[in-house]
């Protein structure tokens, strides 16, 4: 197989992690005969520098012709108080490319149980996926203003009804693949929003009889992540909701530096990234975690490329090495040797 | 002292626990020599049932002339398919009487600290205030509808200038009472009215200097409320953000159950309610935990009447009924005696 692959490394550590990120589609194309290329372009705070841009044209028109891409992070204390933000790039991609539905899987590696906030009894087993609506919403939606001088403001939360039913079809779609148990997450008591999209839910769900399907209000759903995670299979919900819960999600494995994240688009074009930030307290100390950026790795080669089996070994991989013992600074697992940015990559390519 | 309650038990569990505040309230009279005087009105599904009308214009008519509010809860799988809804009464109970400071302590008594979910070394020392805006935001922006013979759908966050100044200076105040540390929480990377809420924070904040004041996004508040509850003081945010991030707060103290609410406008007016649901299923039961209930009249009497040591005199009772060893069926704690609704009641006025 051949595939052209954009890299947006982006600012902080988002270097040393697209590091990694190289060196394992080299190993991986080696041993399973891909040709995998790969060119990089700007975004975020260094696009800004450059280019004054967050997302500049060179890099959308380079996107356009990739099978897929890969992003570090973006931001730093450097852009947090310009006109123009890191994060615009991030939801300008999103937007251009149409990247509406974004997976984040939350998966607890055994090693890492006991780095948990939460009691081992209560995170123990606990392994989801959340869906979240990523171009519409609250983030897009217009009027979004000023008014009356100054003395009053608007964001608007519009979704149109094929915005609900494609990002629902997804979620359907990940839950036959998994344990077939959807939770829908609104806030059907207040929004007509919510109405709404727990009707599509409803409807959609007859083409999948065999899927059990739960509707849920976004207060009730933040508390049962913390009280019984691995209630959860399969949740859905609308962007804002799904950037709230799956970032809580996220810390209850102790690990956000292992996580990574698919935003996929339906002609398949693809952004793959890990769900830390961009660390900017410890970039260039060669001691960032490749994992989440590897698994991106291995969430693009799924994905986007099909390639099931390969994907496989790169968790597998990942798997290994943390029960073998080994670890990054920011992970806490009793008794492991931590390793640097580029020792831990070279360990889990070596168990490849 | 001579004041007029009206309480509204509303459904589930809330009669019974109803008791335990007029109980409560007739012994405080006593001991402290005051005169309240109590009239029960309905609200939410029983005022469904009975008038139709999830808040009857008797119920809103006796609370106009009240000096303050006492709600049980509202709600029930009974009430869940039909069109008239009972959160539509607690919603417009809130909008009618201008209720828009919503304040959620989080606290954690030692007796139930091994009960939360998240690690004692993570939640030990956590006491947080959120105050939250109830009468803003999306929950009550126009339009709110269906578009386009429902193939799009809209709703709008909208806010003044002077609603977010009201609720921000309540919790300027809040923060000046405790450990004098603000956190606002908002989405300022995607909408315009976090960018004003900000604003609003940043220059109310210069009148009150000895206050420290930090920006937050949802997102990550809503992790460092599971890593790093401790680290919090006072949270202030708007009405959606509010209600995830209380409802989730709220777990990490294992004790649902024992958690009050005041709800107050302007005019001094307040209603507080427990924070636990109508918990239906337990109903009638004689089993619900009593606690939320009788620290949301504490509240009552510290915020409508000024009642400070009266106040401090149910949660310390409170305290010393829990670390002596007794408990409700909801809660968890080892070695602890089990007590019915009507026994924990009795138990804390007599450690008045
Ligand atoms: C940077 C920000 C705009 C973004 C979002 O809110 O979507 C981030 O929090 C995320 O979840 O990817
Ligand atoms: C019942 C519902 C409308 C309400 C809200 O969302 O405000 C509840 O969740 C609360 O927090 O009091």
């Amino acid at each position: 197989m051949k595939k052209h692959i954009i890299t947006l490394p982006g600012d902080g550590i988002g270097p040393e992690i697209m590091n990694s990120a190289h060196e394992l589609l080299k190993a991986v194309g080696e041993k399973y005969n891909h040709e995998f290329t790969a060119e990089s372009k700007d975004i975020g705070g260094i696009a800004i520098d450059k280019h004054n841009d967050p997302l500049p044209l060179e890099t959308i028109e380079a996107c356009e012709s990739a099978d897929a891409i890969l992003l570090g992070a973006v931001g730093g204390p450097k852009w947090t108080d310009s006109k123009i933000r890191p994060e615009q790039g991030l939801l300008k991609i999103r937007k251009h490319f149409n990247l509406f539905a974004n997976l984040r899987p939350v998966t607890i590696f055994d090693s890492l149980e006991a780095s948990s906030p939460l009691k081992q009894s209560i995170v123990h087993g606990s392994d989801l996926m959340i869906v979240r609506e990523l171009t519409g919403g609250l983030y897009f939606g217009q009027p979004s203003e000023r008014r009356d001088g100054g003395q009053s403001v608007v964001d608007t939360l519009t979704y149109t009804y094929g915005e609900i039913e494609r990002i629902v079809r997804i979620a359907f779609d990940t839950a036959m693949t998994r344990r077939k148990h959807l939770t829908s997450v609104d806030k059907a008591n207040v929004l007509e929003s919510s109405r709404m999209w727990r009707e599509i839910v409803n409807t959609v769900s007859k083409e999948y009889p065999e899927v059990t399907v739960e509707h849920e209000l976004v207060d009730a759903a933040a508390m049962k992540l913390i009280t019984n995670p691995s209630y959860f299979d399969v949740i859905v919900t609308e962007n804002l909701f799904g950037d709230i819960l799956s970032d809580e999600a996220s810390v209850i494995t102790g690990s956000l530096g292992v996580l990574p994240s698919a935003s996929l688009s339906e002609n398949g074009l693809g952004l793959f990234e890990p769900i830390h930030g961009s660390a900017p307290d410890i970039a260039g100390e060669n001691i960032a975690n490749p994992i989440g950026m590897m698994l991106s790795v291995g969430m693009m080669l799924k994905y986007s490329f099909g390639l099931h089996e390969e994907s496989a070994a790169i968790e597998k991989a990942v798997n290994q090495v943390l029960a073998d013992g080994f670890k990054t600074a920011d992970l806490k697992i009793d008794g492991a040797v931590t390793l640097s940015t580029a020792e831990m990559t070279e360990k889990i390519i070596s168990c490849l």
